[in-house]
C-alpha cells in the first residue's frame, strides 16, 4: 500500500517518467496556514540539479495544490498536491525494458507484478520522495504550532565523519552543498563525492537527525513505539540500510550502569542527566532531544560497466547512462526530515486520545 | 494501538502483574494444523528461569487457546491465546508507584496516561513479548507451508562478537544457553554475562537473524518495504536500539561498484552473485537469504543504587530489586524470530493480491 | 477481520461452543472508571434465558477483565474481557456437521473456509454479540463523560408497531420483557411472540434507537459519515436486514420543501425546527436527537421440518433442535445500543483531531 | 478520513469549486487492462447536464490518469485520476459564506472545522461522487474478470414505484433519462420530476441494485459482513437515508417458515430455492443474486424561499440559486453501482486470504 501514517496520513502516487507525481494528505487538522513558499523551499532542497554534486536531471519541481486549502488555510479536507514531471526523456530508458540492473528493483518488480513501468525506475525511482517532501513540509508547518524543530544533516560520506551533533552548529547545515554543518568535514566530503563522480562511481553515507522540543508522551507502548515508527519511516526511504537511535549499536557494548539516564529535577522540570535513551523511553518521548542515524547505501546506478542478466536469463552488460547522483545523502537530508515530521505529526494527533479528557 | 500486521494481524494485551497476558491472531487462513507442542516449545525458549544466565522469575508460560481452532486446525476465525501470570508477587513492586527508574518507561507512561499499572513495569514489561512468541509460533507454522525458515542467534554480547553467519552452523544455536552457535564465542559470552551478573550490572548485545527460502516478491514498493516493516517489528521489541540489514551501516562506507549485486543465471534461475542487498531489492525480496542485525541495549534494571527522582520531583535512590536478566539477548532470540515470522506471514498474504489472477 | 472502530477499537473472538468468547478493547483512553457492575447489568440484558420469550440456553455470562484496568480505572492499555461458555452441550450439534440449514451460514462458511466449527453455528452464532455488549458497556461509560445517552427499544414485532418515539417514555423500556416502552403495544408483542413460539416458528421485528445529547461535529465528511458508520455497525449484527435514519425510506417520498429542517436560534443556540435529518447533516451530528431503525429478520432456526441439502448435495430434512429465540428483537436492544455506543466513542475520539488546536 | 476499502482502496479528494477533484486507487492488482473509454462513459452517466431532468451545471468531466497505468495496463502502483472543475462560477456562492442552508452541511462543517470552503458546498458537494465513479469504473473492469455484473436502476421517484426487479429487463435502464427500465413507470417518473422542477421543489426516490454472478464466499463473518459493507458504502453517498437488502424491512414482518431459503441441488450445484436472503448468508455471498435498495432524500437545495439563520444566529431568508437537480436518483444510479463495485472488488481480494492455499 502507498499510504503512511494513521491519522496524519499521506498517500503517495506517481512514477519517475509518468505525467506527474503527487501526494494526498488526509488528516491535517483544519485551520493550519499553508505557506506555499515554504513548501517550495523544501522541494528545492530535494530537487535534482541543485549543485555540482547532485544529478543534473532538470526538474523545477513546482507544485500545485488541488484541494483542502481555502483562503490560505487547511479546511480538514484532504490536501492533494501534484508535481509535474517535466524532464521525462523516456527515450533514455527503452534499453531497460528487459535488463535487470544490479541492486535495482527491476527483477523484483518484474517478478512480483509481471508488468511494470521500467522508465527510469518507474515507481521505484527516488523521484517518489518529492511527494514525501511536499507532505513533510505541511507536517513541519503543523509541528511549528508545537515549537518542534527537526534538523537533519550529513554526518558521514563514505568513511568521512563529522563530529557528534552536540559539537555542531546545526543552523549552518544549509551553508554547504553537502549539508554538513562542520565546514572542514564538509569540504572533505565534497572532495570525496567529486572524486567518486569522476571515477564514474557512487558512495554511501549517513544522515543524522535531531528533533528538539518534543513534548513528553509521543509514541505508543507496544508495536507503535516512537522509535519503531521513526525506524520504519526512515527504512522506507530509497537506499536506506540501517537505523539506530540514541546510543544505538555502539551503546549495546556498554553496561547498564554506564548508560542508564538518571532523572533529575531541573528547576521543577523532570529531565534526564544524560541522554543515551535518545529522547525516547519505553517507546514514548521523554522531552529530551530525539536523535537518530540513517545509513544510505551507495546509489546502485554507476557509470561503469557491470555484468548482469536480462529477463530471459541471458548475460548482458549494463552500461550506466542517464543522470544520477554520485552520493545521495545531501539530497536525502530534507527527505529524512520530512519523514520524521510526518511521524511526529501523526503521534501528536494520537496523543490527543491518551486520556479521557 | 496494540495491533501489528495488516492481514496476518495480532492484537496483544496484558500486563506483567495482571491476571494474564494474551494475543488475538486475526487473519490466519483456515486449514492450518495448529501444533500446540510447537507453540509451547517456542514459549519455553523465551520463558524466564530457563538457565543460570536468565532471570529467576518463575513462570511456566503454559497457554490456552480460546478460539479459532477446531479439531486441530485453524478455521479462519480469530485465534485467541491466553497465558496466565503465575508468579505475580505484586508486593515486590509497591515501592515503584511514585519512583521513576532510570531508563525505564515509568516517567513517560505516567506523563502520557496519568494513571498506570506500575507493578513490574505493567504494560511496558518485556513479559508482553510472550504474546508475540505465541503468535509467532503460529506464523512459523504458516511459513512452513512455504518452506521459509527463520533462524536467529546471538551474534554479540557486549563487545564479544561471533564470526559472520556464513561461517556458522545455525543448527547449533540451541546447543548453548546463550544461543550463539559458535561454541568458543558462546563460552566467552556466558562468562561475560556471569561476571556482569555478579557485578550486579547488565550488558547489551546483538541478535542476527537469517531467513532462508523466501519467495521472490514479498514486500511493497514504497512505505511498506519488506525491510522497513522488519525494522519496525524489531524496533518494537523492548530494549532494541538499532536495526540494519544486508551490508548495513558498514556497507555505506563502500562504493557502488564494490557492493552492487550482479545478477547471474544459475541453472535457469536468476540469482545474485553476492548478497550485499540482504535478500531485498527495492523493498521486495529477491529470493536470496534475508539477514539483519538487531541491537539490544543493556537491561535498565541493575542491582546497583542509582540516583533518580520521584513523581514529586524529589531525589530518590533506586535500589535494584526483583529478578532480572543480566543480558537480554539469549531470550530475545525467539522474540526476534517471532516478529520476523509475523512480518513474513503478513507479506505472504499481501503478495496474493499483486496480480489480477 | 474481526475488529471494529478506528481509534476506540474492539477485536472480538470466540465461538458458540468453544471454551470462551471475548473482546479486546484497544484505544479506550486512560482514567475511565470501569464500573464492573454496570458491565454485568448490560450483559444480563442480552443473556439467554432472561424471560419466557427468549431462548432457554443457560449462560450466566459472567465476565473477567484480564488487562487494561488498574485500581478500577482504565490505563490506556488494551482491555481484554473473557466470558466463559458454560452451557456448551456440544453433543446437540453433531448432526450439523454436514447439513446446510436454510438461511444459516453453514453453506457459505464451508465454501469459504473449507473447515469450520459447526457446533451451534460456531463463529456465526449470535453468542458473539456478548463480546459486543461487554465492549459497548465500556463505551457507554466513556460516553457518560459527554452526557450522551443511547436508548433503544423494540418498535415493532411482526406487524405490531409501537407509536413514534416522540410519544414514548423511554425510561419504561426495561419494564417489559419485550423491551417496548408502550405497555399496550408490548402486551400484544408478547402475545405474538408467545404464539409464534408455540407454533414452533419465529418472527422478525424492528429496533429503534435514540441518541440524546450528541455534541455537534461527530462524523466525517465523505466515506465515514456518522450514519454510514452507524449503518455498518447495525448491519453487522446477526439477522439485520435494513437500516434507516431520520425520515428514512418514507421520507424519500416527500418534497424538499416538506422535509428540509429550518435552522432557528433558540436562546442563542442554533437548532433545527424539525428533525427529519435525524440529527445528522452532511454525515456530521448537528446536536439534535439521532434516531434510526434497525430491521431484524425472523430467526432462521425454527422448530419445524424444512427441506435442505447436505455437503454432498443430498436432500435432507432439517428438524429444528436446541434452544432458540422465537423473536430476537428483545435481546437485540442492548446489542443495538452497544454498537451505537462503540460508533459514538470512536467518533468522539476522531473529533479531537479536526482542528489544529 | 477520505479513504474507502481495505485492499482495493480509494482515497478521494477535491471540492466543488476548487481546481479539480480526484481519486487515488491503491491496491488494484497489476495486469488489468484500463479501458479509458469505459471510464469516460461511466463518468458521462453521472455528469451534470446530461438531460432535461438534471442540473444544468456544465462540466464535461474529462479525466486524466496521472500514474499506475503503463502501456494500457495497471502496474500495481497507485492509480491517480484527476478531473478538472471547469464550471466553477465561484461568484455564485459568496452569499453562502455565513448562511446555514436548511438540511445542508454548512452548520455542521462550520462547527466541526471552524474554517470551510463554502463555495457550492465545497467538500460536501455531490461533485465528490465523480471521483467515486471514476474509481468504480476501474473496479468494474476488475470485476469483469470474474464475470460479476452490477446493474442499478431507479425503482422509485416520490411514491411512483416500478415493478419488482424480477419482472424487469435491466438492459433497458439506460434507454430512459430517468434510468427506470420499465417504460410506463419511467414516463410517470419523468413527468413527476418535471412538475417538481417547475414547482421549484425537489423530490426523493429509491435506487435498486442487482449483482449477478457473485462467487460464493465474499464477505467476512463478523463486522465486515458483505451487506454491512455495502450498507456503509451506500449510506456514504450524499442524500442517502436508508439501506435494505434481500427481503429488507418488509421481510421482518414475516415468519421464519415463510422466508427461510431452502437449499436445493440444481444439477450438482447447491443453490437456494428462494432468495429472501438477498444472496448473502451469515454476511457472506452464497452465489445467488445480491439485491438491495437505497433511499435518497429530496435534494436540500430548492428554488423556494426558506427561513434559516446565519453564523451569528440572525434570521435570514435562503433563496435557492444556482443550478441543481430536482431529483437526484437518475444520476445516482452509476454512483450506487460504483460503490458496489468497489465493495465487491475489495472482498474479491480479501477472499484470496481465507485459506492456507
Amino acid at each position: 500500500m502507498n499510504s503512511y501514517g494513521k491519522f496524519f496520513r499521506i498517500t503517495s502516487f506517481g512514477e519517475s517518467h509518468g505525467p506527474a507525481i503527487g501526494v494526498v494528505i488526509d488528516g491535517c487538522p483544519a485551520g493550519l496556514s499553508i505557506d506555499e513558499g515554504f513548501i517550495q523551499s523544501e522541494l528545492n532542497r530535494r530537487k535534482p540539479g541543485q549543485s555540482k554534486i547532485t544529478t543534473q536531471r532538470k526538474e523545477d519541481d513546482t507544485f500545485k495544490i488541488l484541494s483542502g486549502v481555502f483562503e490560505g488555510k487547511s479546511t480538514g479536507a484532504p490536501i492533494a498536491i501534484v508535481i509535474d514531471n517535466n524532464d521525462q526523456r523516456s527515450k533514455d530508458y527503452s534499453h531497460l525494458e528487459k535488463t535487470y540492473r544490479p541492486s535495482h528493483a527491476d527483477f523484483t518488480y518484474e517478478t512480483k507484478y509481471g508488468h511494470r513501468d521500467y522508465r527510469g525506475g518507474g515507481r521505484s525511482s527516488a523521484r517518489e520522495t518529492a511527494a514525501r517532501v511536499a507532505a513533510g513540509a505541511i507536517a513541519k508547518l503543523f509541528l511549528r504550532k508545537y515549537s518542534i524543530l527537526i534538523k537533519a544533516y550529513v554526518s558521514r560520506v563514505g568513511a568521512i565523519e563529522s563530529p557528534p551533533y552536540a559539537q555542531l552548529d546545526l543552523t549552518k547545515t544549509e551553508d554547504s552543498i553537502v549539508r554538513c554543518p562542520h565546514p572542514a568535514t564538509a569540504e572533505k566530503m565534497i572532495a570525496l563525492i567529486d572524486k567518486t563522480r569522476l571515477d564514474r562511481n557512487t558512495i554511501g553515507g549517513m544522515v543524522t537527525c535531531i528533533i528538539n522540543n518534543t513534548p513528553v508522551g509521543l509514541g505508543e507502548p507496544v508495536f507503535d513505539k516512537l522509535h519503531a515508527e521513526l525506524g520504519k519511516a526512515m527504512l522506507s526511504i530509497n537506499a536506506v540500510k540501517g537505523f539506530e537511535y540514541g546510543s544505538g549499536f555502539e551503546g549495546t557494548k556498554l553496561n547498564g550502569s554506564q548508560q542508564n539516564d538518571e532523572f533529575i529535577n531541573e528547576d521543577g522540570k523532570i529531565r534526564t542527566k544524560t541522554n543515551y535513551s535518545g529522547g525516547i523511553q519505553g517507546g514514548i518521548s521523554n522531552g529530551e532531544d530525539i536523535y537518530f542515524n540513517v545509513a544510505f547505501k551507495p546509489v546502485a546506478t554507476i557509470m561503469l560497466d557491470q555484468q548482469s542478466v536480462n529477463a530471459n536469463g541471458d548475460e548482458v552488460i549494463v552500461s550506466g547512462k542517464g543522470r544520477h547522483d554520485p552520493c545521495v545523502v545531501p539530497r536525502a537530508v530534507p527527505i529524512v526530515e520530512s519523514m520524521a515530521a510526518l511521524v511526529l505529526s501523526d503521534f501528536i494527533l494520537r496523543a490527543r486520545m491518551s486520556r479521557i479528557d
